[in-house]
């Protein structure tokens, strides 16, 4: 019998320790909003208050919480956990965490494995989680010049039996490099094409294309820009290099230099033709175990 | 009874029949590869072949090609049409369609009436068309000085009529100015956003907000060079200013400023939550007959 406890019971933390649960394993919850605990109790979904005395009977110890107040926390419950107990960050951010935790908690005779899975819902709260959330997601997991092999076969173990299709083996800085590219660029992009003067008189006039181009634009930007913040240079990169091919196109309209222009979008067509075929590949390899 | 031509059987003229053929109406069909309209015959989507000989039939006249060839079809076809057939295209910009045809054919006794159905899929041809294309479309109708107030409401009517639940009334130039912003700036940002050098990492890092920011980039070149520079100020303008907002979110990050960056990421958020209620409200508008 596996327990694991869950700190954070937002949309993540809370869909985590539903899917944990439905897995079979024993949950005990910490929450700095203790009723959310009270309520997964009475639904099931948790077994047991977190605390310091019974913290000892954790497996696995998993966190989904901003950055700075995982590490706080994490620091907090080390003393009490037993040795051996796997402990599992969710943040979107990854060398930062690694540097914090890794080495400090192997000292103490724990194993830190750093995660990021890859899902979410435009809503947040423990009321929009669901142990579904992660049925067509990956589930990201870096080693670094701490890892404990055994333990990280564990985590990973863990996870693909809870319900993640597919694990992604990496490492803090390519985690924070792709990311930068993935997740944090989306979210820059969108919110700052929403911001034109011609907003206003959209309506009637927009398909899909418009809707998928903003629709993260609606964003928690306390959250958000702390994660810009913690991955700054590899962001600043990507935009960067983004900003670049945004030039190139402008400056073929500009120049009325159609040829151009055709050239530019061709050879975006076929890097995201190739880049569905791409992925199909990468996806098999990670859904063997 | 009445009588709809339509010319250039792909994915928009192929839906156009299917949903003026399930309304009730009776449908001729011209397109270049004369097969298509023979399998369109053999599914009753069509009645006949369109031809010089049983033109004056049509009330209306629906060209679903690209600009240079929907004008030269409909002069083509003109002075075989009988008075007062109204004729729609559904090209992607507007101005300059209007003014190649708009006067012509109101001194031939013709009608003309600039159409946009804001509809499409990934996939092109008569083979991937349906009848329900446009179930959730706005239908784009545009006026100028030689509209003809009677003319503009049977179109208007026709179109509810084969199933669009909202017409959106416009001229030529704002539906190009908005047109740039919504829809042609979108396939320009999605392709620019592939072209990074991370890409080839990213797989199992991605959920939904790359897939969104990126499900565009796979256009046709051709017909995106052309639809951009027959639009190519309105375009301009649009990138120029995304662009400049994408500098002050590159700058903030460069800077280290983090106050400002959240201030950004605000000013997004709420432009974006702002219209979401402002479409709601546009569309309840735009419902009305």
């Amino acid at each position: 019998m596996t327990t694991a406890g869950v700190i954070g019971w937002g949309l993540i933390g809370g869909s985590m320790a539903k899917a944990i649960k439905k897995a079979g394993h024993t949950v005990y919850g910490y929450n700095r909003t203790t009723s959310v605990i009270g309520r997964a109790l009475s639904e099931g979904v948790a077994d047991a208050y977190l605390t310091k005395e019974n913290a000892a009977d954790c497996d696995f110890l998993i966190v989904a919480l901003m950055p700075d107040v995982t590490v706080s926390l994490i620091r907090q419950f080390a003393p009490y956990l037993k040795k051996g107990c796997i402990v599992v960050d969710c943040t979107g951010i990854k060398s930062a965490i690694n540097i914090a935790l890794s080495g400090e908690l192997a000292r103490q005779g724990l194993f830190f494995v750093g995660g990021h899975p890859m899902a979410g819902k435009e809503v947040a709260g423990y009321e929009n989680s669901e142990a579904e959330l992660f049925a067509n997601a990956s589930m990201i997991l870096c080693r670094d010049g701490f890892t404990d092999e055994e333990a990280y076969g564990k985590a990973e173990a863990f996870f693909r039996g809870i319900g993640f299709p597919r694990i992604k083996e990496t490492t803090p800085e390519e985690h924070d490099r792709v990311i930068a590219y993935t997740s944090q660029m989306a979210h820059v992009v969108s919110n700052a094409y929403i911001k034109n003067s011609v907003l206003p008189e959209r309506y009637g006039f927009s398909a899909g294309s418009f809707k998928d181009l903003t629709r993260v634009a609606k964003l928690d930007e306390n959250m958000w820009t702390d994660l810009f913040f913690a991955n700054r240079e590899a962001l600043l990169s990507r935009i960067e290099e983004f900003m670049g091919h945004m030039e190139e196109y402008r400056k073929a309209l500009s120049e009325r230099d159609e040829d151009r222009m055709r050239e530019l979008l061709r050879e975006g067509r076929i890097l995201k033709e190739n880049d569905e075929e791409n992925e199909k590949a990468a996806f098999e390899k990670m859904s063997g175990s």
